[in-house]
């Protein structure tokens, strides 16, 4: 990790960013890829199956026989710690729900909401070295809860054409039914055009490798919903002198260990925890089986002395991180202090990994300096609000003149009109 | 009006479409509009604002002196329907704000969402024809209500370098002390790198032109928020027996009026209905002022006859409208049909421009069959919610197993040590 001592806020601006992703060079690739699936369906998936995934596929939905011998394959251990994490997320995403609430805003005049499930939802799950059933858990859980009609997950398949056992036991505790076998960009494109197999969705959500990302991106620009845009993760830890080194240490190795460009910095107002946690860097580094992932990041990494706590929060603000922990036994104290974050971990025993997999928060989250703008995912990415409104015959003639006077300003006559008729209709009773 | 009778299932894709919208010959243009503010500042915005809007201004800050005029120049009649549209939809998107509700999701275990302003918001109230204050309205309450430290607007100037004395009086009532004179392509430019005169800010609202459009979309690549897609502006109303002709047609021509490309559709299971609807659509037309415009937007509108009134709403719901209005007298016990839809009025008395302007729901809506994923704007798009967790030593006791193991399945070493380290230190204790 590269140290800093107390930088100047000229400084700031630049330990702040994030290094750029250059992801022009992949448009043509990707959007080729794209128009394959749109022009070809099942058979571009096939297609793209032999090449980049090695395997050829005479289906590419999951079986209820294969499901039923995942469930068999997972250990007892696993699904309990699974059903655990799956209650938790629960009710956790329970608490996200909102009643409708009508007002009466005007005498006759009755406006609400109503959160209305998306019909059709699409979840990818990356393969790769990680079977990420963590994230089946976080996108299924609340699809299913606010009830949208049809949830469907696209995972690559491994060279034998199979899906890991723990990610189709998750999904079918979630009640997920459609899993597909298939992966990248191919993915995405099929659950944006749909294809004889795979249906199309309204909204696509979950992580990837850049193609996907950049797939995801091309899909949104042609009207389809995507949960957020996406970049390394990343975690900032501010730590005061009631910090525990070797907790410390071990959040930043955590978030070291995901890939070579994850982000890692560590801010402090105490000179001694900060080189107490560096040395815990170094040592517990040694056992990691991804070191290798986990030094490269930390080439990368940063650790800053400021003068005092409100600085570090004023640089975390700035930096908005995906993962902000305050390791700090006075953590609920600072927690107004924070205004750019994804998801916040408060105190000594709150580590990421504790909401990585089970502590109920979501795990996807705004990266790359999105946190300022943009919310993890929650049961509101799932449904649309609807609003409604209903004016009865006091309703129209209370706002009725109103609105003819500012349709008339805004040169909108037919605006107008539709009052006029109305309050004549009434007027002529 | 083109008139569909009972039309197959397999005709309601084509008649559910939106006109193609191409904009890809925009894109080198507005990508050059948006470079050179990035690059040149105040200067580009100068040089655009005498080639594009014939105007060259000294300052594009709007200034208390112009503010004050403007205020002075409103008319009190208009201002009276303006505060009373105010207050209507000031308490409909205070009924949004959600408290923050802590769930123990498990013993020692609190996690809560927490709604926190975005810092920065840019609103964009368009010029041209009409001055729409009413968009300042419906963008800046929200913004103010939630608490966003920073609202600006960007609006382009007449020809004498003046903006409408009804936006500067709006903008002022809500709280808005920072409105620019600039337009176009150039203010999303502006609003999203920043000038010397015009702050960034991390999210865009407003409605624009195809270059405005563009610019946004261009600028969400870059990472800066955006309110939603654009299309052009749409209304479908479903009209049963008890439906009123004369009503109907008002409402379908006030949205005709808004452009030659906006989308007009009248579902019924009523022949007279339709018939009579249309006749009526015929004879107002004559006095309507924007009469051309609207007349162009009617000859790509259609009327469908349906065999009943459940097969309106199914092809409404695929169709997903920004606007539906119920022209019916059992309007309320249709709304559960309701599954796409950004705004529904409901009733004979509920017209569209209504909300529009005052019932106090917002008009900022989804078009082009985007309210299948996306809601309209609320106080939520001002928003967002970091999620916040506390374990204390029970928590991690509680859970702190089930981490450990599903994050060893998941191939991460670190995210496991992160837990076991807090858990051996309790031990030890």
């Amino acid at each position: 990790m590269i140290t800093y001592n107390k930088p100047t806020k000229s400084q700031w601006l630049e330990l702040a960013k994030r290094p750029a992703i250059n992801q022009e060079s992949l448009n043509t690739t990707v959007s080729d890829i794209m128009e394959a699936v749109n022009q070809k369906g099942d058979i571009a998936l096939s297609e793209f199956g032999r090449n980049f995934d090695g395997v050829d596929l005479a289906t590419f939905k999951v079986s209820d026989a294969e499901i039923n011998k995942a469930i068999e394959a997972v250990n007892e251990e696993l699904k309990q710690a699974i059903q655990l994490a799956y209650s938790n997320i629960l009710s956790f995403h329970q608490s996200q729900l909102s009643e409708d609430v009508v007002v009466t805003t005007s005498p006759g005049v009755n406006c609400w909401r109503k959160s209305v499930p998306i019909e059709k939802v699409g979840l990818y799950i990356p393969g790769g070295s990680a079977p990420l059933f963590s994230t089946v858990l976080m996108l299924g859980i609340p699809a299913k809860l606010v009830g949208c009609d049809e949830v469907i997950i696209c995972t690559p398949p491994n060279q034998n054409g199979e899906i890991h056992p723990a990610i189709l036991y998750t999904a079918n505790l979630i009640g997920i039914t459609q899993v597909f076998k298939v992966g990248g960009a191919q993915a995405i494109a099929a659950m944006s055009y749909g294809t004889e197999t795979i249906p199309n969705v309204y909204k696509i959500f979950g992580p990837g490798n850049q193609y996907v990302t950049k797939a995801k991106e091309l899909a949104q620009l042609q009207g389809v919903g995507i949960d957020m845009p996406a970049g390394p993760s990343e975690v900032l830890v501010i730590a005061d002198q009631t910090g525990i080194p070797e907790f410390i240490a071990a959040d930043l190795l955590s978030q070291a260990e995901h890939g070579a460009d994850s982000q890692v910095i560590l801010l402090t107002n105490d000179e001694n925890i900060l080189s107490a946690s560096l040395d815990e860097v170094a040592k517990q580094l040694q056992d990691l089986p991804r070191k290798e992932i986990a030094n490269q990041a930390l080439e990368n990494s940063k650790a800053i002395l400021f003068d005092d706590i409100d600085e570090c929060f004023r640089f975390s603000n700035q930096y908005a991180p995906e993962h902000l922990i305050i390791a700090s036994q006075s953590a609920i104290s600072y927690a107004d202090k924070v205004v750019n974050a994804g998801s916040v971990f408060l105190g000594n025993y709150s580590c990421e990994s504790a909401g990585d997999y089970a502590s109920g928060t979501n795990h996807t989250l705004p990266t790359n300096g999105y946190a300022k703008q943009y919310s993890g995912v929650s049961t509101d990415s799932f449904v649309k609000q609807i609003t409604f409104q209903e004016l009865n015959q006091t309703g129209i003639k209370t706002i009725g003149n109103a609105v003819e006077i500012m349709a008339e300003a805004e040169g909108l006559i037919g605006h107008k009109n539709a009052v006029t008729v109305r309050l004549k209709s009434l007027n002529n009773v």
